[in-house]
């Protein structure tokens, strides 16, 4: 008896290991993407509010209420919005409907780390174009994004902002991609978890460029502060819908009704309130406390236009010595590269508390002056 | 653009569109197992003392609390049990992770709707047995159960208690099937969501004749009356545990915090306070209410051992004339059937309140009568 080989794509992901790490030893997990801080008041009471009304079987598709409330976000109507388990099962349920065998899906590089597995799950192959890394940080390359086309691609899958390089595509970029995907007649799914977490201008969205084509993927964890709420969802061309519907019911059947009557609300209050202006700050600070203090160590620092990550390098170190001499666990660039990751980059993830950010910085200062 | 070919799966299942046509026409719903009476108070207390404090990512293998809970429940180690989205996950990740093309699972039909899509989405061939069904009801024969076993066969797929057809295994059943898959070298995935519904003896489970080979999956859902709470599991052999957490992980990653935290803690309330026993007795009283009226009303009716479904014939009726003249909403046999299913056929849930099973009584009375 073995299993199928298949589940080699079971390899268990560094994050929750990193997570798992970081409580062990009791260091400053700067390296998973969730908030050290619950979510706001107005989620956690409009779920216990649900609690006892909103028990049984959603339909697969998801709540009327929440697809409501993202449609009226999206301007679209309700039936493009299909309600998943996290963006995770977006992703899965994405990538197994639009692609198979023979057929390539062309992937950013570094990505994040599911991209992968759920290509290899849907029997494709994804093909890697790599974003330079320069002294400016990342930037996409759109002619070697066109050079990776070819006649197998159906997909092209992005993420905007950007995980782990805090990139957001401009209008300009998404403009070509659109041509591009319309060019080549190309699905796009647009990865979008971290769509209320930018440092610039309001980002438009892919889809506004090609609507035809292109699924927008979120999550209520990331705008919400709630990753454990595991709702997610997809926006679509509204004819596939009811089939993207029908394949995500053999996932998980439905995302969690009373979690998905609470972020139905929640998304409306967050709206209303100014919400996520004051996340966005909020971010803004901490991001800026943390890649100061990283610079006042002398690391070079990539700030980021939006996610709650940076990039910093620290030459000569590994992950989990890291945690052990410095108490601070920190994601390497290798979760995010296929092959040959550039060396000494690491990601740190500042969703967490200022004194958080304080102790970490405290934790490397020593770490890297007996590097110099 | 077109989607893939294995978007063929994605058909809509009878069982939401039932509830949504129910719910249209004000039609009694016995047709979608979720009951119609909230969970119990100590379910939602202990999820409105979870909000707040488990609100960000578990890891994939589930809450450590939760697994310890099963692992007690199944007298097995928390390293045997994985947390998932429901059920539903749990067979999904389990066919991905054991069968794949050209090789074959061996399914009872009528069987629950999901196995046949999973056995196709991981490109496997569902060799079907029918139960032969007599004035006695539904009975599995295994004999024809052996004779479907192939050089190709890599799994048997069981459920039990049986939806829709309420067969409970016996342990001479359990024994011969534990005897088979050793002989033949096949995994077992044992599906016991109704586990604590039964109104026989307490039935001994599969893993206990076949611990090395049997996946046993589970549904806070159907134990705790909470189908929307998305929260189930498995429990299987240690070694193979860490693989099947790391197939999980791509599907939705983990199943949400807050409800695992609660369920954790209702599971220990439930078999503490005798939640079970309760349960199964207001189960017996409403099947027997069921049943009887249905003979009354001169029907055939097949008694199940478990499960909240019975089986009972209203012969030339289909379910959706059904629906709107009788205001019941019911399931016909042909979703449980691959082809040519037994004509006549409905399957009852009775997880519902009193009140509606008698006005649903009350609504074929004159439609069975008008047969007459
Ligand atoms: C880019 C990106 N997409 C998707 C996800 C998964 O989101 P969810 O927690 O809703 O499954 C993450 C989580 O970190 C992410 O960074
Ligand atoms: C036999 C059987 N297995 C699995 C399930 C799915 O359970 P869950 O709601 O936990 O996904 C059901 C639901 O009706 C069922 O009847």
């Amino acid at each position: 008896m073995r299993l199928h080989p298949r589940t080699q794509a079971a390899k268990e992901s560094i994050f929750p290991k990193m997570s798992a790490l970081a409580q062990r030893l009791g260091a400053v997990n700067l390296g998973q993407g969730f908030p050290s801080t619950p979510p706001p008041p107005f989620l956690l009471e409009a779920v216990r509010r649900a609690l006892g009304r909103y028990d049984q079987y959603a339909p697969p598709a998801g709540l009327p209420a929440l697809r409501e409330a993202l449609a009226e976000e999206f301007g679209e109507e309700p039936e493009a919005v299909v309600v998943t388990s996290g963006a995770t099962e977006a992703l899965y349920v994405l990538l197994q409907s639009l692609v198979g065998p023979g057929e390539e899906v062309v992937v950013l590089e570094p990505f994040f780390d599911v991209y992968l597995p759920d290509a290899f799950l849907a029997g494709a192959e994804a093909r890697l174009v790599r974003l330079p890394l320069g002294e400016g940080g990342f930037r996409l390359d759109l002619g070697a994004l066109e050079r990776a086309i070819t006649q197998r691609t159906r997909l092209l899958l992005l993420n905007t902002p950007m995980n782990p390089t805090g990139l957001v595509l401009g209008e300009a970029e998404l403009q070509r991609i659109a041509d591009l995907a319309r060019r080549h007649d190309l699905f796009l799914v647009s990865d979008e978890v971290y769509d209320e977490l930018y440092y610039g201008e309001r980002p438009r969205r892919l889809r506004e460029f090609a609507p035809e084509r292109t699924f927008t993927v979120g999550s209520a964890g990331k705008r919400l502060e709630a990753t454990g709420y595991r709702v997610g969802w997809i926006v679509g061309p509204k004819a596939f819908m009811p089939t993207i519907a029908g394949m995500r019911q053999w996932t998980s059947f439905s995302a969690p009704s009373p979690l998905q009557a609470g972020v139905a609300e929640a998304l409306r209050v967050a709206r209303r309130e100014g919400f996520y202006e004051a996340l966005r700050e909020s971010y803004r600070k901490r991001r800026d406390l943390l890649a100061g203090g990283l610079r006042a160590l002398g690391l070079r620092v990539y700030i980021p236009e939006g996610t709650y990550f940076l990039m910093a390098e620290l030459p000569g170190w590994d992950a989990f010595r890291l945690v052990e001499r410095a108490r601070v666990a920190l994601i390497p660039a290798s979760a995010f590269y296929r092959e040959d990751p550039p060396e000494g980059l690491f990601r740190f993830a500042f969703c967490k508390k200022e004194e958080e950010l304080e102790l970490a910085l405290k934790g490397l200062a020593p770490v890297v002056n007996s590097l110099a």
